[in-house]
């Protein structure tokens, strides 16, 4: 993972085109860090992606993107998993592919529809392996009441993948009256997490380098659409949502900060971490603030409507044990500040990698 | 690519589940012909993925599922790329994965309208390797009309990637009056090709043996979406469409034939086959019916609209070249047999695999 890896597809670079179009890197090479979903991620759409694509729907910056065809108003987006390993405490890459799509469509509002899913998968790589990975994408699609509409497979010689990828895109009805984007978060809104943060990180990571932390953590991986729908039943008014995934509620909270041009104060002391992870965090050195939760969500919400909103996700198992972690504020704009456990406060910064490579 | 081959990550297998989900092989790992669009790909789907996804949309074995969203009727495709090299004659990974999934929908009847994108990208890879890809998508999503939406990067070791895979998932809406579906396909039809085939596989595997032909070969890849426009404006009764891309003509025409149940005809005088295609063909001892293209249409259309719609594909510079080579038949239903040069017959069977790996 040093920068100074070079990729084993030489590809030919014209010493002309040999300028970074990222600027955070010197060394003009992709990093582990870019594909972490922090500053290095961000760097990349908004250096790279964005100008190659030149249109404006990218640029929202929204978990998913918001379209009108034939008259419907859809939701649309996509993610690649490459996590490893593929199966660990809780669930698996089948699960992650799907839970992830869906729930990035809930963060617009919409209820998940149709997916298509498409496996990239390695010489040599054991069939009965490649089947409970497509059976746990079939279970996790039918607990999140969505149609595997339709599909694709690749394969790459030994040596050239990793087991098995799985790309996910999928497409959702977004319900009239509803307008939630990063960008409507303002001072005065209601910050609320959905459940305990940092289950999926450490439990990826425990497996991972064999590490045992008391309890077995279990990865939260779960589909966030039925939720959501609860929460719309309490108000269509939802100004922001974000599922904190890879960079986790530091990231989230940040992105929707930067989007919306709000400053959010974050209490600490309210922020529900499990003992098995804050001692995992501590013992390893990591933040929970930065580990990534695959069925945890992050609400905005106007102040008048946070009551109601608190009481529908509590209603829900999968938000049962929602809590107020913060609001926003017309101070620091478009910054993140944590007020701590001993009175004072510290900037929440933008992460510029992903602390666990290949967590999603 | 030996069938011993086993995956650099070893996850268990229960030796409960060591049984085979896919009766053509007698080991149960991945091969390369897994991937290519022929028999193997075809089981893979039959015994594994459709009994594991538990829906009938994904059995349709259409090149794009049919959808009713909201009251739309979409078309939605996707298509993982894993093509090398990235770059090759006539177009690279960027282009393919647009024009693939942007023609996987034409094979629907439907226009593209919004695509997303996605990279797996091996650490260590050059960004202006990564930049020249992402505009290749940008400059082929303008050119056939249609908007990148939505995205996603992720990042693997080095070792444990091949540069760039692309996927990309697309949406489009399928026009009133519109019903284009393998099944369609019925005694009768008569068989269009759009242009001459052959051109991608030939010009891949040019590139990467370092071999030549005489003329250089350029891929064909391009966007189909305004031929069958075109095409649709002649008569929106036509049968069935499919762009014969892994596999070849000869796996495509065999997947119709299987699916309708009718029988087809095919005339090898009247195939387009270009020189240089042909010389490398009989050089590598390859079959033009089975190498890929990725800027091609096969059509079913009813005897009575064949003239009409020949002259609209013709009068597009997608089809200028289009040809009748073949027709549907009461015989030998689910078959295609091809009248040759010499008078005689001969089974155009469905390839195992695919002759070139990674063609796409």
């Amino acid at each position: 993972m040093a920068d100074t890896t070079t990729s084993t597809t030489a590809e030919p670079v014209d010493p002309a085109e040999w300028t970074c179009p990222a600027p955070l890197r010197d060394h003009p090479v992709v990093v582990m860090g870019h594909g972490g979903g922090g500053a290095l991620s961000a760097e990349l759409v908004e250096h790279l992606f964005v100008p190659a694509y030149g249109n404006d729907t990218l640029a929202g910056l929204a978990d998913s993107a918001a379209l009108t065809l034939g008259g419907a108003r859809l939701a649309f987006s996509t993610d690649s998993y490459v996590v490893r390993p593929l199966f660990f405490p809780g669930g698996s890459i089948g699960d992650l592919a799907v839970n992830g799509t869906v729930n990035d469509l809930a963060m617009s509002g919409a209820r998940a529809a149709y997916l298509s899913c498409a496996f990239i998968i390695e010489e040599g790589t054991a069939l009965p392996v490649v089947r409970r990975v497509a059976q746990a994408v079939g279970t996790a699609a039918a607990a999140a009441g969505v149609t595997v509409a339709t599909g694709d497979t690749k394969v790459v010689d030994a040596g050239h993948g990793d087991g098995i990828f799985v790309n996910t895109a999928g497409i959702g009805l977004i319900p009239e009256g509803v307008d939630i984007r990063p960008q409507r978060a303002e001072p005065g809104d209601v910050v609320i997490v959905s459940g305990p943060v940092g289950q999926h990180g450490v439990a990826i990571m425990s497996v991972r380098e064999g590490l045992e932390f008391g309890a077995e953590v279990c990865s939260d991986t779960a589909p966030l659409g039925g939720l959501v729908q609860a929460m719309l039943e309490a108000t269509l008014d939802l100004h922001a949502l974000r599922d904190p995934t890879r960079g986790g509620l530091g990231t989230a909270l940040n992105e929707i900060a930067a989007a919306s041009g709000t400053g959010v104060v974050l209490d600490e002391r309210a922020l529900p971490v499990p003992e098995a992870v804050s001692a995992a965090c501590g013992f390893l050195g990591l933040d929970p603030l930065y580990v990534a939760n695959e069925g945890r969500l992050v609400a905005f919400v106007p102040r008048e409507h946070a009551d109601a909103v608190l009481a529908a996700m509590r209603a829900h198992p999968q938000g049962a044990e929602a809590a107020v972690v913060g609001e926003c504020v017309e101070d620091h704009p478009g910054m993140v500040v944590a007020r701590t456990g001993f009175g004072g406060t510290r900037v929440v910064d933008l992460p510029l990698g992903e602390q666990l490579p290949r967590i999603c």
